[in-house]
């Protein structure tokens, strides 16, 4: 069951990576499908030893698929899910617009999976910046009920997608050079700059980024008490998302114990000894599965709160890694 | 009075920069010293027209000087500002040494020009991160007392000096060159990358940077409740550092308010629509005296609480220019 595998996106920056890693992880298919919009189908695309083309993303493509792994943008997400869930598919939809949907599953698999039993034909997959902050959070919730986040994020381009890694190198190159370079997706040149936007603007002047990690937070802890200051940015860095995390707790936690709780919780990794200089950055998490956390410390300025620094690779666990963790599951489990 | 001037570290990143602002500022003078390390004494730096000889850096210089501004690292500003001060002199200090010594007046202009009158030969000029955020919670601390602060930084490699901005180009023309490149001041490559220390290991898992957000914010502020929640980072910007911010106050203040208070705050520029893209960046701030604010909104988290984002031009308003608008207080009043 569930072997007859579709990709939409695949030639995407995060579609590209789903079919890497399906490979890699040798996740089990009868047959595999990939679809694309009318610019990419036609190509062909080397999977497992086997040459496979791209097929256009049309409704009728998806008879006789039971899995769609999909990343697309959202109103693509909008138009073809539907159409995939009436054809019998379950969709693991990478976009942001079936995610806050209320039938709709939002799922980190090692934060969540049972959530997956739910569903109605499509789970999402959480936002990139939100994935990372959750996977760290669960295990000082659960352990000592996280009452209010402040995170101020330093995303990297690759989360806008090809032509946002084309932004930061070909814009960089030009700024070394001292020519001008015309932005595809950034409003500013983002070479050697931070942009404090991403995503468009919504409600009390947040962002719709910023939004995500409030409301997918409590989705996927299943706790809407949860309170969240959120600022997202974006800043010169290919790949990977970085998080400086401020953690209010109901119950204490030492730095100590929430050392512990990393430590146990599947998914994470502590890189902390500040005296050796060691902590996670994009330069050393870049490529990897796991959520990074570090610099990990009492904040002495709040009762019950903790400090810390998180990253990880957004196109991996922020994304296609977490999509087929949850693929794999459905596999495994229904 | 004070027209005899020396600038020690003159042909440093922010020793430059202030030789540019005495001239452009037409600061008063009747006699003009420059002074350096060994290495860099003998060079000739023109100077409103008269090419100046660099002396060395030596007790015996500060000689028949009134006023010093020096830009130096700590270790060398414990040894010779003494030596400047028995010989008569009155120094601004750039450097860390001298800020937290409870005879030293530790100065913003804008904020508490006042204190210099308590100097007992120095005058300490506050971290570069630090004057910005407190140039801006200033308004907000008169009307509403800022009662806990949580602040992550986003700093430019100009903050290192000349060989942290070496480290950012020529590091990034290696990476996108694929080349390997031998790091001068950063313990990672900066490029593409950000290091979450900045300083070295301090107390409670701090650094010294972040300690410096603490306890300088504090002693300027005159007001040793003030709590802060500091995380520093380096982030692959050559020039202006940036700061989220996240601000509880006594008193509530609206975002309305806020507009209001920074609007009257001399030394602070408010870019704020989201909904037209406007807010200040290290892109749009280089090269100015200002503390640009923006993104100010009202943080749903906490009771009495505001989120705003900063940014200024570090080796202005974040050294030289507060440095050099001491000197023009102290000439004008003392």
């Amino acid at each position: 069951m569930f072997d007859k595998l579709a990709v939409v996106g695949a030639t995407g920056a995060v579609g590209t990576l789903i079919l890497r890693l399906l490979q890699e992880r040798k996740v089990p298919y009868k047959s595999m499908k990939f679809l694309a919009s009318g610019r990419s189908a036609g190509k062909s695309i080397m999977f497992n030893g086997q040459s496979i083309v791209v097929d256009e993303l049309k409704p009728e493509a998806f008879e006789g698929i039971q899995l769609v792994i999909a990343s697309t943008p959202d109103d693509v997400a909008r138009d073809f899910v539907p159409e995939a869930v009436q054809r019998g598919c379950v969709v693991v939809d990478e976009s942001g617009y079936w995610r806050m949907n209320p039938t709709v599953p939002l799922v980190i698999p090692e934060v969540n999976a049972e959530e997956i039993r739910k569903h109605q034909g499509i789970i999402s997959s959480p936002n990139c910046s939100t994935t990372q902050l959750v996977v760290a959070l669960k295990p000082l919730h659960d352990y000592g009920k996280v009452k209010r986040v402040v995170v101020s994020t330093y995303q990297a381009t690759s989360g806008a997608g090809l032509a946002g890694t084309r932004d930061l190198f070909n814009g960089t190159k030009a700024a070394l050079a001292n020519e001008t370079y015309q932005m595809e997706t950034f409003p500013y040149p983002i070479a050697f700059n931070c942009i404090p936007q991403i995503g468009s603007e919504k409600e009390r002047g947040y962002t719709s980024e910023e939004l995500k990690l409030l409301y997918e937070t409590r989705k996927i802890l299943g706790d809407d008490s949860i309170l969240v200051c959120p600022t997202a940015v974006r800043v010169p860095v290919s790949n990977c998302h970085s998080e400086s995390i401020c953690v209010q707790t109901e119950k204490k936690i030492s730095v100590e114990k929430a050392k512990e709780l990393f430590a146990s919780m599947p998914g994470v990794v502590i890189m902390d000894d500040l005296s050796k200089k060691e902590y996670p950055m994009p330069w050393n998490c870049h490529d990897k599965d796991e959520v990074y956390v570090g610099r990990i410390r009492e904040d002495n300025s709040a009762e019950n709160s903790l400090a810390f620094w998180c990253v990880s690779d957004n196109l991996r666990k922020g994304a296609a890694t977490n999509a087929v963790q949850i693929a794999e599951w459905i596999q495994k489990n229904l």
